[in-house]
């Protein structure tokens, strides 16, 4: 089977090249005679490496000096115990804005480690169908930290901009929307995000973590889930993943040539514009059930008219060649994840056979 | 540079083999158009991988239906706090045999979560030369479980045989060991293990836990760090490591087709003869610290008359092809380790090398 147009919602599509850089580098890692998967991580050669990856994400990133970049493992899901495990505990609370499945988790974890206040939700009927508004938040401005999530891969909304908590720390979960567009990282005092959409192969998680929140961590957790102890090793406590960061320099590497974030924000923003656009123009056979200042341009979500329609168009689509189109097991209907691997002329294509479907089945 | 003879402590060499493999199949994954870093673990095809893989591993290790096979993240550290986060509490207390650095970290991390007592240790102004044996052992009948270290990387020592816990359930850390020789399944409650020396690449953790002892893990640590989330969903709650675990499935793949661990075994007590022989033969220029009867199979660890030539040895070595020969920067002189994907060659090689360089420089 040729390579065909890879819409998984995550793991999902890396570029190419890094895929090809991979495989011919993969008997030999920068002239050490063995493979990257062989050679210590407290070799002269991997740690170039690994240095190398965390100055990249920053600088992708925008981060300041005053950021502790961190390459852990365990996935965002970890994360979700880690950040109030670390920051809650007696007389401290944290916001949580609910906005999905992830958020949910997030909160859930959260509760296990001192007292949290949902800050905010959109959740009707079990589903989220938008971001909520800025008005609509009640925040707490004595906060720890404000937890949200940036893009819902199985609601398909996303944060289009960020709330104001007026000082108190962002901690965010940007898996899914990471590095797809600017961010300005100011308001932000943890930023995570597990590596399976836009940095790279499951199995390394990336957090970014600004001094003061650091400082706030308490001292107790356990070792490997206390942030100062990956903080204070440069993530080389112990033995980190490293094939997963291998690549993940790579895609960091990639990034960079297209010519960063905001180069890739125009390609993502085309992208989103091109395929709500044939949703929208469908006079009704593709519905779109997220608000429209709510929509994800990373996991584009739709339905058809009946349930079997939407069986036929992710088989037919499979066998044109269009991976992954099937919905959420939690929600049904069509998702198009389309992260930065995902050129345009790929959701061109999508779109042709979107197109041609509805003709066919109207 | 030619691929060398690898003697790194981990991550280490692996099978050439699944090298060759991973790089030709590295663009695609079982015909499904897309590199195996890039398809759904949702995909049926990463399932059926999956479960191939736990297969493999209950097979070459001899586990019964009553072991259940977890693949997870954050290395033999992160267990070293979920075995007791899990199993610990009040009123309940935990052995703890000291073998050395890996044991003591073990320790650290079980005291924050209930009682431990230090059932035998070995340790003599710092250093550890030897397993304690059976009589030396000051054993808890009431134990919840005795955790060990099974062979030690840093100190090059190993349990030749395990000791009698008169039913209390071993937890070993089998790390830097798993698959080197037939072990019998039956007194070990837990097995874990780092992927990094004879499993695979790092950034997967193999963790084997018999269904008493998952009956009696709390249900209420947190969702990643508990056991019973990861049996009930066959370790896919959320993403997994999925590069790191196909690789995991080559090798397993690799060693069976060796002919198991009985095969191995056979090996690699080949290769402890030979290097053991050639330092005990060296009329004491190269001096092996560990008491006989207590030798690890995997890492040797040796002595050569003065730092500087220790310096000189492992110099000489790297220009003669042979990389990884210094031992770990706690203890300092020489370490060979051989772990399965290090032939019987290999070890004859350097076997030459260190008998040239002793002639050389006595």
């Amino acid at each position: 089977m040729a390579r065909v147009h890879n819409f998984y919602a995550g793991p999902a599509a890396l570029p190419l090249e890094v895929l090809e850089e991979t495989r011919d580098e993969l008997l030999e890692f920068r002239g050490s005679g063995v493979s990257v998967m062989e050679t210590s991580h407290r070799s002269k050669e991997f740690d170039a490496l690994h240095n190398e990856t965390i100055g990249l994400f920053k600088e992708l990133m925008g981060l300041g000096d005053n950021f502790k970049v961190l390459l852990l493992q365990g996935g965002a899901s970890l994360q979700f115990a880690m950040v109030p495990m670390n920051l809650l505990g007696e007389g401290k609370s944290a916001d949580y804005i609910q906005t999905g499945s992830w958020s949910k988790k997030a909160l859930k974890e959260a509760k296990l480690f001192g007292t949290v206040r949902v800050a905010g939700t959109t959740e009707k009927d079990g589903v989220f169908r938008s971001i909520p508004k800025q008005e609509e938040l009640d925040l707490d401005p004595n906060a720890v930290y404000c937890h949200l999530t940036s893009n819902n891969t199985i609601f398909g909304t996303q944060w289009r901009q960020f709330p104001d908590t007026g000082g108190v720390p962002l901690v965010a979960d940007m898996s899914s929307d990471i590095l797809s567009r600017a961010v300005d990282p100011a308001p932000f005092g943890i930023i995570y995000a597990g590596a399976q959409k836009n940095l790279g192969p499951s199995g390394v998680t990336v957090v970014a973590i600004r001094d003061d929140l650091l400082e706030k961590c308490s001292k107790d957790t356990t070792t490997m889930l206390n942030y100062h102890t990956h903080a204070d090793k440069n993530s080389l406590f112990n033995t980190p993943p490293c094939l997963a960061i291998y690549i993940l320099h790579k895609v960091l590497n990639w990034t960079k040539k297209q010519g960063g974030v905001a180069s890739l924000e125009k390609i993502n923003d085309a992208k989103a514009k091109l395929i709500y656009g044939a949703i929208d123009g469908s006079n009704g056979f593709y519905n779109c059930p997220v608000e429209k200042d709510s929509r994800s341009y990373m996991n584009v979500v739709f339905r058809l008219p009946t349930e079997e329609l939407e069986k036929k168009f992710a088989g037919e689509g499979l066998a044109a060649g269009f991976l992954g189109l099937k919905g959420h097991r939690s929600v049904g209907g069509i998702r198009v994840s389309m992260y930065n691997a995902n050129g345009l002329e790929s959701v061109k294509d999508v779109v042709g056979f979107m197109k041609d479907f509805a003709a066919q089945n109207s």
